[in-house]
């Protein structure tokens, strides 16, 4: 049992080792040994765990779609509507990009050429994205005319657009830019009378916090 | 002369080379043998032109942000308002990604992790979006209460995803999700009483054929 739990923690100390390497100095560049340094591993349990790179590179997409998938679920059990979970669930996960290192290389990963390899995590959040915002609609929240998948396309190539900068410049990744990125978007999409869209950003980017409310995941 | 016009054309089929090569293996992965091979081009010609593989990644982000400008000062100077300049611009942009390697791979180079260097080409970006949109607000063209930098924000983080999101899936680059994209966003940028933001899209999309006049680009 001892045993299985240091093999874990070990597994989760590579995993973290080569997101932070990955996102420092992308797939390529990374190398295995700077990794098990990195990790305070040795050479050889790397490759116990993970027979190549590439394995760790798949084991992060795998760690990170899941991560994306509780935060974006999490943001829709805590209630709200459809655009609240909409606006909560872009702004942490542009937090989560800020702060854990796997998230952000799960997304670098899929759109990385110098690695062969899917883009699943971009293909379940786009249709998450596609999902929430259908149900805005059907809900009577999305403004008439307003198509889903209009919604959906800007969103999407927003977030992946947001991470790309951010991995170069970090106030990509601040509440400031992400606060007026929704007072651009947020007014055209909600059709809630008399609702005034700086409160949802307000309430989901601010009064709450939310990295709170992620410490589980 | 006719040495000087051969010259300029191998270091033409270098860049080109290279952008194909980085575009479709990322920079880490493709190699100087390979991009010289492409370009039908000796390794001594290459290394007489390029130095090195950062040099040539140099050249393709200088070629591209100067083919970005001049597809921007195109849009602004065929005339029409701020915001059907921003509208056809960023139409052209995308295009130029689906159809011009060297644009696409000066992009994605800004933001690739594996090659140390600047983001020249994406700041040139962000700075003439923000002229485009301060200026339609100072021409009254822009919603009151629409704060220019947050178009700003929300355009060049889209444009950066479209990238990056079209190396994997050509969808990305297509007509059909940069109408979806204007359709969401415009009708709350434009103040213009009366103005079908439709016809702005139609105008900028689709009635002008936007390749013919980048044609000299």
């Amino acid at each position: 049992m001892v045993k299985q739990v240091r093999a874990a923690r070990t597994r989760q100390a590579l995993v973290l080792a080569a997101a932070e390497a990955f996102a420092h100095d992308g797939y390529a560049r990374a190398s295995l040994p700077a990794i098990s340094k990195r990790a305070g591993v040795s050479a050889g349990a790397l490759h116990f765990h993970f027979p190549s790179k590439d394995a760790l590179a798949g084991e992060i997409e795998t760690v990170a779609a899941r991560r994306v998938e509780e935060l974006a679920e999490c943001c829709r059990s805590a209630g709200g509507s459809a655009l609240e979970v909409l606006v909560a669930a872009i702004r942490r996960l542009v937090v989560t990009f800020a702060t854990d290192p796997v998230v952000r290389a799960g997304f670098a990963l899929s759109g990385d050429l110098s690695r062969d390899g899917g883009a699943a995590v971009l293909d379940w959040w786009h249709d998450w994205v596609r999902d929430v915002v259908g149900q805005a609609q059907r809900t009577g929240e999305l403004t008439d005319g307003v198509s889903p998948e209009g919604v959906a396309v800007a969103v999407v190539a927003a977030t992946v657009g947001f991470e790309a900068l951010g991995s170069r410049d970090r106030d990509w990744l601040s509440k400031e830019r992400m606060v007026e990125f929704w007072a651009c978007l947020l007014p055209r999409l909600s059709s809630v009378p008399g609702r005034d869209p700086g409160a949802i950003e307000g309430e989901a980017l601010g009064d709450r916090d939310p990295e709170s409310s992620l410490a589980g995941l």
